[in-house]
């Protein structure tokens, strides 16, 4: 999705593509093929690249490091990125410079896990530090037994003294929210930094579904206190690039008032500015692109009152053209995003933008394009 | 400029482009190079494709018919192309379909052109009848001797039987217009056409240099009607795809009322199109891949009250870099496309777009952007 913004700002991409038929290889015509995860291949990529980004967090430290090492420009840098791969950090750095969070703990074992419970008051939330996405990774447990298959892995990787849980388990507090919303901000180098609006996420069975920009009905004050944490986030972890906050919009019982509380950290463009495509002057794919060049950054100003972004989830029958052609027929203001993968049930494959004054018939519209791709509904 | 709206609608392209360095191939993973005129070349680079369009109108007639004759989809088809590619064949029959033309001959000689300039009274406009662009291929005299260069040709050709100008020049009233438009249209084998709004093209030198969306102070039922001629022709020479009809305004002297003139067709993504890429719902570039695709069009909405887009041609200074940053710096909404083309005085290298409410401050950008990008200023 950087390859739309790349082309009109003459910037040359390429790409290390997992597979020949990668979806950024179908459309980067510079696209070797090697695992990120793979030093020599990576090092060869970098070796023709001004700079390096990355599309998800998952690069191993080692690799990072030698790259850095080599004096290959990273964006976000290694020491950056650390708080996107590991959640244990990335909480024990916001709790430093005073960003809420929920509450947590460090748990390497069941006792120090029903300790955590027991004084919160259960059901808590545990993660695996490293490597979940789209709820993977995350568990609301009633008890610390619903987390014993993860915490004999952790025994086991503290033992060898590596593997991802060698550190523990991440156990927080079950925030009791009101809404999930999202601060998308960019980073440049230099310092420059711009922020979206406020955006609400909506989720359904620990995935993003749909997307509301801006988070109706929120609190100026509060969005400008949501917009100021991100960021001081970025600028205090020296972020550079794009990088999504997520929040958890919380209530004060006494005053009624908006508080927001960190759920997880992304450094790239993610899934919550995905709007941003067709909705604002600057999309968070050329933003990225701009800010990890260190070019001056564009205007993230939305370009309509509403853009709702609805995320199309595969379903269970493969071919998606007829369902395609349908949608562009019923709705020509529909922006249609599909990622040229392919269909699994429940897998993201795609996106759809609307934008327009009324904020009802926009999730309607994008509601019905991602239930008529996904197969769930036929008229 | 097709690559960004295909990554989205997961269309993908491939092009037979002229150079390894060609702008497009930079772009496009599928990219061969070959000659448009190569027959072989083309018909091993059409054996691939759904479907096959073009981005000048300058293929061989018998390349054409070779891939007709192969059972290739052209779109536009070599039956409709012809009146984008010989403008004595678009003359011939927008006369006999009733759009309004400047008066015009076909002049094979100096006695016929001076026939045709006594008649009509000097100065005339000859142009040829193919191969022009930007001014090229038309001249703007006032006596037949200043064609006399051209009219030797003429007479090479005919007694060879063969050559570009075998069949003569097309000379032309010079038409005394009020401004000049441009009505873009899409058009798709099933028939379906959307139009963008009336836009005003200014010229400098023979070259447009700017494109004002929509065209200031049109009077609504002018717009309609120009409108309406220009689906009235994509219907009845059967184009299929995007067609740009350029036209001058007229005002009938004793009514001031606005009438047109048709000047030139092309039957491709045009220039006076390229402010839709950020200005409108669908760009001429989505819509020209879902027409030549018959997929359902889109809406053609503008998206702010007024978009301007600015040419950016060469200067004489090669590096476009420090300009590029400055005025990323400079105009945050400004939306940059540059083609990735080398720097030469005068050549069409990009051009920037910007939207708003306020057409002067638009045009102070789009024009300050371009005076910059072309070293003409320096601040």
């Amino acid at each position: 999705m950087c390859q739309p913004p790349a082309v009109g700002l003459a910037i040359t991409l390429s790409v290390l593509a997992e597979a020949p038929d990668a979806s950024a290889a179908l459309v980067v015509p510079s696209s070797p093929v090697g695992s990120h995860a793979d030093l020599e291949a990576v090092r060869a990529f970098a070796r023709d690249c001004d700079v390096v980004t990355f599309d998800h967090e998952h690069v191993p430290a080692d690799v990072l490091a030698a790259l850095e090492a080599d004096g290959v420009a990273l964006h976000p840098t290694p020491a950056a990125l650390v708080f996107a791969q590991d959640k244990l950090a990335m909480r024990r750095r916001l709790t430093e410079i005073d960003v809420t969070c929920p509450r947590w703990a460090q748990v390497t074992d069941a006792a120090s896990l029903k300790a955590f419970g027991d004084e919160l008051g259960w059901p808590v939330v545990v993660k695996t530090p490293r490597g979940g996405y789209d709820g993977k990774g995350v568990r609301v447990i009633a008890s610390a037994d619903e987390a014993e298959d993860w915490l004999e892995v952790v025994a086991r990787h503290a033992a060898a003294g590596e593997g991802p849980l060698a550190e523990g388990l991440l156990a927080e507090e079950r925030v009791d929210f009101v809404r999930e919303l999202a601060v998308v901000i960019a980073r440049s180098p230099s310092g420059q930094a711009t922020a979206w609006p406020v955006v609400e996420t909506v989720q359904t069975d620990g995935i993003c579904t749909e997307v509301l920009a801006p988070a109706p009905g929120l609190d100026e004050d509060f969005a400008a206190q949501a917009t100021e944490a991100a960021l001081r986030i970025a600028g205090d972890l020296g972020v550079t690039g794009v990088m999504a906050v997520e929040l958890f919009e919380v209530r004060d019982p006494r005053t009624g008032d908006s508080a927001y509380v960190v759920n997880e950290l992304a450094m790239r463009p993610h899934n919550s500015g995905h709007w941003s495509i067709d909705g604002a002057v600057t999309s968070q794919f050329e933003q990225h692109l701009r800010a990890v060049l260190d070019l001056p950054l564009g205007d993230p100003s939305p370009r309509e009152p509403w853009t709702v972004m609805g995320n199309v989830l595969g379903g269970d029958y493969p071919e998606l053209y007829p369902a395609y052609r349908h949608l562009l027929a019923r709705d020509p203001g529909l922006k249609m995003h599909l990622y040229g993968k392919g269909v699994r049930p429940g897998r993201k494959i795609g996106h759809v933008n609307v934008s327009g004054d009324d904020l009802g018939d926009l999730r309607a519209r994008a509601q019905h394009a991602c239930d008529y791709l996904r197969g769930v509904i036929t008229e």
